[in-house]
């Protein structure tokens, strides 16, 4: 019993799920697996922890490894035991979530991944080892997260119109909004900044916003809650 | 490379934050280490999950084994990977945390825990591994969580005053609630029943609640947001 520790059971992996919006829809990327197990099935990245390395560099590597996708952030939201999650061997999985503009990606399927693509998050293929599960964990952190944390800015470009903010809130949480409601909330935190620019094209003269991080963090630490 | 999963690279183990509450002070449980590593310092209950067995069953076990504490409600929070964080093999440990009425609770030290103690979250001593962190990261998931789920019932009695409530989520944020404003929004989210009975004593006339679970999940499933 004493030495126990020296006998590892279980190998570990991280698994990433990255969220992707493009502006209109959410995605999630996902790789073909190029070997065994699982060889042809899609996957989420991810891969072993090696010996000198800790779980999030773990993530970060295998993420770029598979998918060419670096200097992203990402977090880790649970771990997964299952006797038999694997089909070869014991092995626990730590999962991790990341949000990225998508259309600001360039993708470079690499190592054991024989293919890279983003699929819509209702729209996903049927997923190798327990990643179904997996990903609908992540899913629900992130409804979770959205609503007490800015992080829904990660998936906008820099510049941004409320109505592109509504409707990413809209597709994650899967309901409507009400438009009023929504702007109220999300101006009164005041951590937008209103720029001199409006967004040309098909919504004329709407009026383009920026994410203000820093007064966001002002806040935070004076005690202000994200809520929306 | 293919076979990297035959041969893991470091053990895991569980580790539990229980939190309990007496009615006035918010309080961790600890236990003091019997064994190498760490002998004679306070530490988190913890210990290696076993080859048959997922995460949540060897939290629960070794919870058991080394407190006596069994049948409560436990949740992952975070896996922590710092390679030197054990000091003689390479441990990655997942954390825990659960919430009990610590006045309901029988303590039995046994297994490698040659004491079991109660201590105020803001005068643990010195504890050894990196439970100190670990057991912060606790405490924050604790707050984030109590203002988006009903989790603070469960440090209470099933019977309890408005005044008991504010008390728990006065203390566990470490700020002070506008009472009337507490008591609105509580009572405005329809999941309080309210007792034909009265806590005698102190305050006299202080009507007694119970948290309505079921109407709770109720209007959950109708996309109700808790929010305190």
């Amino acid at each position: 019993m004493k030495l126990q520790y020296l006998e590892p059971v279980a190998s570990i992996t991280a698994d990433c799920v990255i969220f992707g919006f493009d502006g209109k829809k959410m995605e999630v990327l996902l790789i073909k697996r190029g070997s065994e197990p699982e060889a042809g099935k899609w996957a989420l990245p991810g891969g072993f922890m090696e010996r000198r390395e800790t779980l999030d560099e773990a993530a970060t590597r295998v993420l770029e490894q598979l998918t060419g996708v670096s200097n992203i952030y990402i977090e880790q939201f649970h771990s997964f035991s299952k006797i038999d999650r694997h089909p070869i061997s014991r092995v626990i999985t730590v999962g991790y979530y990341a949000l990225i503009d998508s259309t600001n990606q360039k993708l470079k399927p690499s190592w054991h991944a024989s293919e890279t693509k983003w699929f819509e998050i209702n729209k996903i293929p049927k997923l190798g080892f327990d990643h179904a599960e997996i990903f609908q964990a992540a899913l629900n952190t992130l409804k979770k997260e959205m609503a007490i944390r800015p992080i829904g800015f990660e998936l906008l470009p820099t510049k941004f119109t409320l109505t592109d903010l509504q409707n990413l809130y809209e597709i994650i949480l899967e309901e409507d909004l009400d438009r009023r409601n929504f702007r109220r909330k999300i101006l009164s935190m005041g951590i937008l900044t209103e720029l001199k620019e409006v967004r040309k094209g098909a919504h004329i003269g709407a009026t383009l916003y920026k994410f203000d991080k820093k007064e966001y963090n002002r806040l935070k630490s004076q005690g202000f809650s994200y809520n929306l």
